[in-house]
């Protein structure tokens, strides 16, 4: 068992009934950033969740997360999940994720099956990019704040880009793996798309705290095992609010994912 | 009033309770796309609930949408709403919208105040495009379906993309207003983000029908009166899903809203 399948595991409370299933689990202290829980694993856990309850569509295609308030490492968690159709192709279901009784995180998925081998009619091109080792490790103490998650990811930045406002961009592209060789899946592209350092730094350097209102992740294909590549940019920034656009692609140049979210953007120091 | 206003009106039923509020109001058939409701309209619909369940944060600031089932045109609906979170700068809430009883559309949304005077921190610069009055309107016929939208939106796309696999790039840009002179606003961007063409009748000519699964919106800031632009592109297309992205400026050329959505591709003849 990899970490992250024993740091994601639910085990259901009583029978499912008229379409809602509950789960309870625990948010690991393994995945933080600073105090608080990676958002793209709590967004993992719910996802664990929704494909428990949507029998014969085990790959999220769509899911989108509202952050409603921070997790709590270290504490159980509780994963309701209502499915609202079953297609099928497809499966539609919602997931709240509470802890200490009040809710932390909302989900909105559709879930169904993805391809390993399907040639695509249009695909985005990976970008170019040094092999994992000639990048940079990203840093476990990054602008003051410690990266526990780093013991479980592997992502190596490219070194044009791995020092914040060195490119004068708001893009970040690197190489990412887990620690503990388990092969990405589905569920791995929802926690990548949600691990690399904002692509903003690159342009503004030190900015505090992008906290993120809302990700929405598209799975587009089954990764190859190795390496993924992920590629983050910016390019709508207004009032505090950003928008960030993510591509992965696995070791064998495939697209696996595109994600986007809405963030805000807070000056000054990072409450962590 | 305007036709969208008028024809967007929600009445509460009841008072609200826990976060919760429920509505009335009716699906005109006004915004058909053959015999169906355009996705769009009825999203908008359901925004129009989201925002009186969330006072003080009248702006819907990103909203995702799944289309369950097909809505009913001229037909009595629903919407529920139930308030997650209430913050000084936004709300999240969720919506579902019902038709006979049956859930139609989910709706998780984050609301806020966008800004009409703030100037971007970075921005995408709208295409060169011609004048509205040198481009084409949106045929009422297109690919053998009906389009009764067309007498609400006036969408004038670019000559060199009008005509369906004419460009051999999953590309379609154009204007687009009401035709009653009714201003834009975010709820009408939602709208405009769902009323163009597929993006990929560019690459693929007739293609059949290309139902919407899931479509976020993210709003920007506040339209300026007058023609809207939109541009909308399908850069990756595999086993019969895409994602299209899409993005809206106003008359004075800010970046007004973005989208991305998941989509099917049906090849053959049009269910309608």
């Amino acid at each position: 068992m990899s970490d992250f399948d024993d740091e994601t595991r639910l085990l259901p409370i009583g029978e499912p009934s008229g379409g809602r299933q509950s789960f309870t689990g625990h948010v690991h202290p393994g995945w933080n950033i600073g105090a608080n829980p990676n958002g793209g694993y709590l967004m993992a856990l719910a996802v664990a969740g929704l494909r428990q309850a949507a029998p014969g569509h085990p790959d999220p295609l769509s899911v989108t997360v509202h952050y409603l308030r921070p997790g709590l490492a270290g504490q159980p968690c509780r994963v309701d999940v209502q499915v609202l159709r079953t297609g099928r192709a497809l499966s539609t279901a919602r997931a709240t994720l509470s802890q200490e009784g009040g809710p932390r995180l909302e989900v909105l998925a559709a879930l169904g099956v993805l391809s390993t081998e399907s040639e695509p009619t249009l695909a985005l091109p990976a970008p170019a990019m040094p092999p994992p080792e000639h990048c940079v490790p990203r840093s476990a103490d990054e602008q003051g704040v410690a990266l526990p998650i780093l013991d479980r990811l592997d992502i190596r930045l490219h070194p044009d880009e791995a020092r914040a406002g060195s490119t004068g961009m708001a893009q970040v592209t690197g190489w990412i793996r887990f620690h503990d060789g388990r092969a990405p899946d589905a569920v791995a592209s929802v926690l990548f798309a949600d691990a690399f350092p904002p692509a903003v730094f690159g342009l503004l350097g030190v900015v505090g705290w992008v906290p993120t209102v809302e990700l929405t992740v598209h799975l587009r294909r089954k990764p190859a095992p190795g390496w993924m590549l992920g590629r983050f940019e910016t390019h709508d920034l207004i009032d505090g609010r950003l928008v960030e656009d993510g591509t992965l692609w696995d070791a064998d140049g495939h697209l696996v994912a595109q994600s986007r979210q809405l963030a805000l953007l807070r000056q000054g120091a990072r409450k962590s």
